[in-house]
């Protein structure tokens, strides 16, 4: 009864990613969207997109690592994606930070457990968390500039179509049908008017955040 | 490149998950939850809670109908669990249609599979979906009378402790642990004064609403 004492306080600690506010909005522009059902979505995202995912891909284990990727915003907060390397680096350390803390709350052995699926999301290493990673990438932009999106040209008027690939190749690119739609998505933004598009503006960009 | 635009029009329209209001708060009682944010919390509790289920539960196929049960929302609303049996009747029928409707936006393929998934959580036939379903029973009451939770005296005044066990059995008993977990956790709410207690009122309660 212990273990279970502990799980359903770590359960209810996590309630609190439900009040961590994303630097993105809902399609429907009507709110900023929340760590949660971000997380929620992208586990969808795995579920339906599976198929585009390389052979022997587990689908399951990406889901696994897209619910609890978020977590550690509890404690360390949500950060924008546009950021300096130095602030990226902090950013790591105070997550790492937060998610002994908030998978502490568990027992010994599932702690490792959460922590490993943690770990494995941040380091990149498995064909698991790059797919996660680049479901994470792609979803604000479908969100966004997604059929009847309203983009974001008000909000972030530097965040033009060249810096958007930029930022965003490193996780997206080694998924050629994933990296596909977005160039498309983009190129639509742009014609629609909800994205600007500065050509050779990516070299200048890329200085900020090292692909 | 038909398949892909099909899926991500899907994930566009389930997007609006996020704005279905439930009739529960949040553990801190700031707002009304929303079922996106809420099925992600399901699957992040069946990921936890993971070594209570029967041997042999598959878990990721827990999560995926976890993921997937309450979708349907989007066309067919959400419903308060006290509800009579003919208001029941009507719902299921609501959201059956929403289903076909919502999943017909897929490859046929995928159409099929994801109204399967959803068929077996509602029929409850499986181990994976009766599993999903005590979940999904469970986090309402573990937000509502978790430790620090608020109750909802004021909003329900009619919802005892007697009203809730007889209305929640039948999707919880048949796990002890977490059926023990319940009883333990309501009683505690009668003693903290955030829950009503009736004794001898759950059968007039049971006519309401069938087990």
């Amino acid at each position: 009864m212990n273990r279970l004492a502990a799980q359903m306080q770590f359960l209810l600690t996590c309630d609190q990613l439900k009040n961590i506010i994303r630097t993105t909005t809902l399609h429907n522009g009507s709110r900023m969207e929340n760590s949660a059902e971000h997380s929620w979505h992208l586990a969808l995202m795995a579920l339906t997109l599976a198929e585009h995912a390389p052979a022997g891909t587990d689908m399951n284990r990406v889901i696994q690592l897209l619910l609890l990727h978020d977590l550690v915003e509890i404690y360390a907060g949500d950060t924008f994606f546009d950021v300096s390397a130095a602030d990226l680096q902090q950013q790591a350390e105070q997550e790492w930070q937060a998610a002994k803390q908030l998978f502490g709350l568990l027992p010994e052995d599932q702690q490792k457990h959460f922590l490993d699926l943690f770990e494995e999301f941040e380091t990149q290493k498995t064909p698991e968390a790059q797919y996660a990673r680049a479901l994470d990438a792609l979803q604000p932009m479908l969100l966004t500039w997604g059929q009847g999106g309203l983009g974001c040209t008000e909000k972030h008027p530097d965040l033009t179509m060249e810096r958007l690939l930029k930022l965003k190749e490193k996780h997206l690119r080694r998924f050629p049908v994933l990296w596909e739609f977005v160039l498309e998505l983009l190129q639509d933004a742009v014609k629609a008017g909800i994205l600007h598009s500065t050509p050779g503006a990516e070299e200048n960009a890329s200085e900020h955040h090292p692909a």
